[in-house]
């Protein structure tokens, strides 16, 4: 692939709160900072990353649907819409795009109706439970994956 | 009935993307050719074809909402909205309008998590399978029960 | 294809009693008002119609195996049958015809053992709840599908 | 705690046609006769009550997130997104605030897929089948929750 | 009702074998013996007795169809079809006349299988496992609901 | 068996209630009624009857267990214990006598939860939906098993 | 209605060991505190309040039939009872009186097998989790309900 | 056992059909074809045997129930009926003759709902997923169970 | 402790039937011999043993509320309930003494809905299948849990 | 393919103990016979036959990868890791040769746990209930399978 | 029994690290502390005790077998192979002694996957959640056993 | 920490056979390019690595055991063991190392059976579907935590 790489990291409901919201699951860093860091890390593997959150289901599909055109590779923590969303997980297939699923915790061991994710039926792989460094390490595995 | 009957048809998330995704199960028609084909044969029926597409669940209510008083039937094709969507199932039950569902695959020929459908709770009739000619199909049978 | 298509329409065990059985689930009209009708319909569409009906699946197999050398497509309403017959299934595979479900009323609105359908396993496309009007569609779509 | 504590009542997709919709299982009073009531209970209560009504599952989530700063307490009734939203279960354990879920009807007599409630696991009480009067009693149970 | 009532009593698959078959579970009666009382204690109480069986669904479901008009109600052995045959639910209920289902053996103490009955849904009374007297208590049971 | 044979009748909870309770399900006739009509069928069996009714499943089993010295047979209409006691399936299962379980309703046209017997796998036999003539028809059996 | 209504209100087993029993569950209020604040609290809504507990579930299904007769409506909290006893159930549904179900915890954040209530689907409506304050919204709403 | 044995081999639904129906899963012979190689087979071990196929359940009940006084032994391939019958499962149980089940595919890698087998509940032994060379294996163990 | 600890064995539904009852599965010592062994063998031990036996879970839940205040560790059979109260549960968890739960069959070993205990949800520990001698052992091992 | 087909024989755990353990299910040969016999009949064949038996899973693993490079085809009769080891199943899938699973007892009669086979989605073709015959016939399967 | 009877004792994998792991839950002996009671206590119960442990099924398999030969009982505590081992069932099926499933801990009060064990389908009996006591306790009831 | 932390890391069954083994889905590497990469990493990240496959279920978890010792984390690819193995399970939890579960392939997009993980109950994290990448960046994890 000539040129820079771009990637598209999609944060799904209650996300922005990171920093504030039960510490001892999800961390003291703040969305902004794990924002921050993505960008760096991007940046030295010769990716552009292009950041975002939303509570809102259809937005996040509208993005999605938006990085057919525009993006080489979407990594998602799609946060509690990876239990409830079909339209998510159509949108990623739609996408035919390389897709890592992320999240900070690790989802099976907490309550039974967080072991299912639709959008891992989409996704090239699946990183839980490192916390933000989760998405240090999709970058990674992105930058091979869009080569 | 006196005067042309409105009709109102909804198209749930990701089908904006018609005829570029996964062409081999959905075909190669785009949602305005649809448009196109509904309005005229609406025409002809003797129907007044409004057609909308969002990729909100809480867009695709208030639009069944407004139908309560401005339109005499509804087509929707829920798409993901079909499996996971109980807001949906409720404005339409709310609706008391004739509802017809339509899905362009048989969703009984693919994963098991697509095979129950809350919308089918409240619709009068289903058609699934036919490809776009399922909502020629829902628009005639709509004709009558709107008559 | 040259010709006029052959369509062979089945009909279910106790579909025989219709006008006659639980009218406000399943209308008035009777299965020779529907048979006459469809004819009527084939003959606009260009359509050479058989119309049966039987309480015997394996009669029904029988007439589905006859459809692999002499019809086009098969339309069929399994009634019953419909949430029991692995063969009739397997007959409509083997036949390597497009095959339509039809059902007169929603059966996903009736009781939960009456919501799977082994046919439509096989099944092109399906269309429920839409009364005798579903025959008159399937018969169109039906005609396109053999075109 | 010092001042007027403020208790943000929420309220789900579709009870905005509250008094137009299926009135025998909900009532004929509007949503707007029960804001009034709620506010006119809440000077009484030494409550100030902020009212909100959306069809949007991400516009509850955002007004959820800013109930953490603004206010003391949260009354819900989320409707359709009882029995599937995750995001609005997260948002409330996210919150820290005493939260009330009332439902107008006893969900527990009504279909299946109605029995079970993601928001419970979030909530303090639960009051249900006791019509719009169940806003009123939870406006009582809030306000010695946030003495 | 003037006249003589007439019952229609319905046996199912390998019934015929009756006497033969693994007499400890169903007794060394053979079915023609039972034919034989059914028609004397028809008699006593002022029943006209016809008696069948059938290895054929389709074939009982042709003699239920019969009794919408010969008959005044309907005992049925269902045998092997009791857990399997919605076409005979079908006509059952198409039948609007009382049915009264019997078992020779307790179907409740064997195979986990054999506990569902779909013709249970269409029956007025269930009588099992009091072996071959399950008939004579039918026809009483019958007589007084055919008065 | 020499003598007057003793049969034991008894009743669940709330069947003290009959003829009050919800007739169109359970009729009019009062417990009183039953119990006057089986004494004499009994008489005229040969059969000596001893008929009660209770609320307290431990005195229902505490009935049983005298049965095994002073009965020769148990009918039993176990109303509501008949889904949640095994305390009275153990007790059946001591007593060592033949058993018939009586409903009044067909329970297997009710809510799924009434669809399960604990009483059934100790019964000889089954009977219901044939209202209070199931008591009499119990009788008949009973005397020829107690033979 | 003329004259005082009369409200019954019933507890189920183990409440009697109320304050003793799990405080950070239950409380440390005792039986007889909740029972006097009810009467003060019947005497302002002008009922009159009788209050009782059983660890016999056949001694409440008595009361409830009792109250057939001698009161206008039925507060109850059937502690264990609620997740194992149709007896409960079939007597609260046979009273023909409005019913208001009280849990002191929310059990829907309990163990799984709590979260069932046959009591449920008799019940106009249900109150859980807000602790002895319960009773008294209860009995608001019963004044409603009777008058 | 003096004199030779005599084997019934009977075939399910669409079996008729071998040789043209899916031929990847079952193979281009035609069902005439193992016909012939049977009867070759038969007498070289000394078997005579009978080879049948119907699409109708109630005709295969038929010939079951006349191997009783006929024949030694059945081999039997289901078809469809395997996972639907338990009229089969009974005629073969009361065959009281040692039972072949015969499978052309291996219905264990197939659909979930060909993995369930009534008739396996009567047979002896099964062979699946080893084409018609299955047949030739069955009569070999059938020639042993009959000695 | 100083003094003799006090135990309270107690023994659910149909244990005074010990030794007439099906005695292949629970031998044929009766109840007293049990209990005089127990006590023996608690005199032994140190143990004052209080030995009782009731067919009314309410009777059972009222001698276990009494434990809390005169007793030092609770022993019990509960048979039938074990597999069906709550009530015993809740009992069991209020007393918040040792419990150790006794089964003279396997349980494990017999019918599906006899594997589920609600009384080990309480239990320190379950002894089952070793006969009487799992009350002797449970003496032993209470007499340690009291030290 | 030229030269002597190899093939490998694995049996799984306890069959070691063949003729000694329950000989009423399993048959008196030991597995030593069984050995001897398969040689016997591979020599007939022209196949080269290896023979071996494990308790191990590992082992017999390690075997499977063995055949890799080694045999034409494995027979295997897993015994009880049938049920349990998805290792097998992988490593079957992996070895790339044709497998025949066999159990000399028919498993879908026997407890429920025994009816789900992981072997049976990596098997070719599967032989049960024909006791040790069953060798034979998989030795015959297989010699075609590696012509 | 003439001679010393030899009770083989055998630990399941990980209880090697008794008294290191868990201790909370498993306590702080070491698995030679109670290796050492238990030949003590053998020799008080007139018992030969073999006491080992394995990380490995297949071995644990081997030392079953070995005792059906040497030994006169079998007291297992299978640890985690409990939930998983069919090998470890057929095993000690086919040992034909008396055998004493033991645990540590009340595995019911533990999670879901905990509470089913395949081991208890050939156990005499089962103690669990008394601690290392648990083996004393077993040593006596197999003493009566061996008797 | 002071010094070099030690990672074990371990490869379940079949393992050995990458790079020959269904390419497709698990690439051409072998385990030793894979180990030797690892190393290389390691030492970057000043991590002694300790690289392991067996294909028996007692060696990992002896490997397991010998980590509490040795090694600070434990990287762990269970291949087939993840869906069967509690003996893995609980040698993580009494590691009480930190863990990563590493799967070559995405586990949740292939069979039913995959999607269940004991081992993701004692993970902290898991990187699936990354092809041999999971394996540098759980090192890179690892690294981390155990800093």
């Amino acid at each position: 692939m000539s040129g820079t790489a771009k990637v598209l990291i999609l944060n799904g409901p209650n996300l922005n709160l990171l920093g504030e919201r039960e510490p001892d699951i999800y961390g003291h860093e703040t969305l902004a900072d794990i924002e921050a860091r993505c960008k760096d890390n991007g940046r030295n593997l010769g990716l552009d990353v292009d950041f975002r959150q939303s509570n809102l289901e259809g937005e996040l599909v509208n993005w999605i649907q938006e990085a057919r055109k525009g993006f080489d590779g979407i990594i998602i923590n799609p946060a509690a819409f990876t239990h409830t969303s079909v339209a998510l997980l159509d949108a990623l297939l739609a996408s035919e795009k390389p897709v890592i699923e992320v999240h900070l915790s690790n989802i099976h061991r907490r309550e039974e109706f967080r072991h299912n994710s639709y959008v891992s039926k989409a996704a090239t792989g699946v990183i839980c439970g490192l916390g933000s460094q989760g998405y240090d390490l999709a970058l990674q595995a992105m930058a091979r994956l869009v080569e």
